[in-house]
């Protein structure tokens, strides 16, 4: 779960120093006998999590070990300046996981079927290759049964909105993309691959994705900043018969519902009912009010950096227009606190410590707050607890992580088996139901109202949800059967 | 080795009836005991030829089997037919293993590190690739060391002139563009990704192939046909600043230049003293001209299908023009006959059967011959044999292919290892000579002047031909190590 349209200094500020913001590192050393108790000690106590140890030489007087642990760069420092300062022990090494893994890039390319001799490359090159070619000439859609397209979805960035780091470019975004692909394929056996555009122009995006279309199955559009990622999104599924889906809009808007369907089970209330207040309106704020109001509530109210967002309010883009023609029935002006009285659900989709415990207060009882501003969200869980039912955030670290992973892969397995040529309101509303549903009653309460991460029943849940709803709002393809005697 | 610029409906009922165009097939029958032999014999004498066979069940009477082999579609159905027809034979099942090969697709992504556990995400995905991010951002070219764009290679096509098969289309051209990713990954580990433009629009592709390039280290342009071709590729190694390959051009021109390096050891003569003639103007016969006249040939001639080019003939276009500026030095006029007379070499780059024996009869001493337009060559070998010292083709039946195949997997590799920003024509000429070199002065002969396209020393010793000529030409980037410490 990320936000965008933030204030960057603030948020750039927080990931170089945040105390919940651990990397993984791992020190060799060199350390006298009997003296492990006093460096695991010295680790720990210093807010690093120890890992894995390894013991790799010894004698009579010393014990060479690597020792993995998890802390900031900040407690990294203080941790090896601390043992350094240790009698008899010396560091030999210190590494940083996350540069040594990401070395040489995170993804690769494999083949589906080995070339050992002639034979095989006749078949996997010239000349049967030739005769697969004139076949998808000839009818088109076998392209689907014939290549990569039925299972490969184009994860495509400009940079302009990446994390929380905000607009650092395609390039530098192309760590973030090359993750979301092992997750596509850890989790649904999708293949995705990263491309990342050197433009940030809306109109070239468009034309970019639009010309490298043919090879896709599907397009998830990922880390490109408000307003332009709704005009893009729209204008390329307008063109394009393959599904679009911006993951920071409505990957994040199908978890929330998810959470919600299951929160409000928990603290006995309908979706009919409730008031619901939206922090941030750029590309999750605005899709989580739309999947809301899809999913049957009425009453939400949306607030950005300037307040409630209302019809007839300056200073607003289109996406904003829409969007109070849409929520705030009551017309209410004003802040966060004007907004926030009464609510029963808080959807934090801005920014760091935005929201006030004296604002929560004014919710009422049996108050929910998703504050999902990574890394630091809304208001700190610690802070918000005594005054919230269920609290939720995008950490993994608290309960309830609210996070896109259980719903791209699945979502986007489910729109690739299905054919499907476009993402409908049903589908993700489908695909949050399926997400809640990994969740069994009796494992429901506070502090368990979404699935785990790493629940690798939640995509399949997802994508044959997905693939049903598709299928009910007929936008899938037929794509014939390749006759593999074809002779 | 393929010819794009030539008659179309020619060149497609070719490679629907050709005999030399083989697929593979697998029948499951079951038939009498005893019955083999006369089914091996019905196979053979098909002009089929027999691959492996399997018994799969087996009683007192009756033998079930699955028997593997390759032929041409028309053949596989006499087979078939007469199969069919023997007493006591049963066909269960006929499988063409083109298609069953290519359901699916050919490829599909790999991950480099396994993701189990929370803290394996925090390392690959958020929150410890935001601090890479950041990195990159900060330091950009460190995106060769931190990403996958180090070992990355777009194949690009708008599937204008796949094979031989003419303007197709770039989703039907794909599975060429999958199977060349196949030999990018076996034969050198380069990870190659096909990209299927929907244009064919000469500042589409440009402006496509520029807006995805940060995440390549090196762009294969495919199967698009001349003379766009020349044009797109020289706008984009000006405008990027990664390597730009159009593999049809100056893969082929290596592999041929490779070709002629050993073929005039083997009969004695020297390249400034050759007379080549280059049948074919489009991509591989511009390339060719342009790489034999780097290598110290003087007298070359160039025809197309208007006969020979010359300055000031009418109808040509700019790649003709110059060509017939660097080409030509006697200012012959004329057809193909005028052009032969007396030639060492004969280069054919065209079409199916557009070199009579006549005119190779008008060839100087000890000539030599490359019929490269596949699968019919400009003649066939077991008709110019006779009046031919040494020939080659583009196929794998005959002595002597010229594929490219031994040109690109290693060029790329030997781009991407020395960071080259570009390809020079020294660089081409270096990888010419190491696949030369890939054939031992013991071995070299009429029938063996170049190396079998399996024969995995070749890319390596292409890579660091290419990549030690990428430094003298000092056309190379530097990248920075990256302190795998960073704390």
């Amino acid at each position: 779960m990320v936000t965008k349209d933030l204030n960057q200094l603030e948020l750039d500020a927080d990931i170089i120093s945040n105390k919940f913001n651990p990397l993984a590192f791992c020190i060799k050393l060199t350390a006298p006998s009997g003296s492990f108790a006093m460096i695991a000690d010295i680790i720990s106590k210093s807010g690093a999590e120890l890992g894995d140890t390894k013991v790799l030489e010894s004698n009579q007087e010393t014990v060479q070990r690597e020792i993995h642990f998890s802390s900031t760069t900040i407690h990294a420092r203080e941790i090896i300046s601390k043992l350094h300062d240790l009698p008899g022990v010396h560091i030999n090494d210190v590494i940083n996981e996350v540069y040594t893994t990401h070395i040489g890039g995170k993804i690769g390319i494999q083949l589906k079927t080995e070339v050992n001799n002639q034979k095989d490359l006749s078949i996997v090159y010239t000349p049967g290759v030739a005769e697969v070619c004139r076949t998808i000439q000839k009818q088109p859609e076998l392209v689907y049964n014939l290549t990569i397209k039925k299972n490969s979805v184009a994860v495509v960035t400009d940079g302009s909105a990446v994390l929380g780091l905000g607009n650092i470019g395609a390039a530098a975004g192309l760590p973030v993309m090359e993750g979301k692909a092992m997750l596509f394929k850890m989790l649904a056996d999708v293949d995705a691959y990263p491309i990342c555009l050197s433009t940030q122009d809306p109109d070239e995006i468009v034309a970019a994705v639009k010309a490298i279309a043919p090879g896709f199955g599907g397009i998830n559009l990922e880390d490109i900043a408000a307003p332009k990622c709704f005009e893009i999104e729209q204008r390329l599924q307008n063109e394009l018969d393959i599904p679009i889906f911006h993951d920071d809009q409505h990957g994040t808007a199908v978890v929330v519902l998810a959470a919600l369907i299951n929160a409000i089970k928990v603290v006995n209330k309908k979706f009919e009912n409730l008031k619901v207040v939206i922090m941030g309106a750029g590309a999750a704020g605005v899709a989580c009010a739309k999947i809301l109001l899809f999913a049957g509530i009425r009453n939400i109210i949306v607030t950005d950096t300037k307040g409630i967002v209302y019809t007839g309010r300056a200073d607003m883009n289109s996406a904003k227009e829409e969007l109070a023609k849409l929520t705030n029935p009551e017309m209410i002006k004003g802040t966060i606190s004007d907004a926030i009285k009464g609510a029963d659900v808080f959807i934090g989709v801005s920014g760091p410590n935005l929201l006030s415990v004296e604002n929560v207060k004014l919710m009422a009882k049996d108050n929910i707050v998703f504050a999902l501003s990574n890394p630091d969200p809304e208001i700190k869980p610690e802070i918000a607890k005594p005054y919230v039912r269920i609290m939720a955030t995008g950490r993994s670290d608290y309960p309830n992580q609210i996070n896109n992973v259980l719903c791209f892969p699945g979502l986007f397995r489910g729109l690739l088996d299905s054919h499907a040529t476009t993402v409908t309101e049903k589908m993700k509303y489908a695909a949050a139901k399926a997400i809640a549903s990994r969740v069994e009653d009796y494992e429901l309460n506070e502090n368990f109202i979404i699935p785990n991460i790493f629940n690798k029943q939640v995509a399949s849940a997802v994508a044959s949800a997905v693939a049903d709803a598709a299928c009910e709002d007929r936008v899938t393809k037929v794509i014939p059967e390749v006759d593999l005697k074809l002779i």
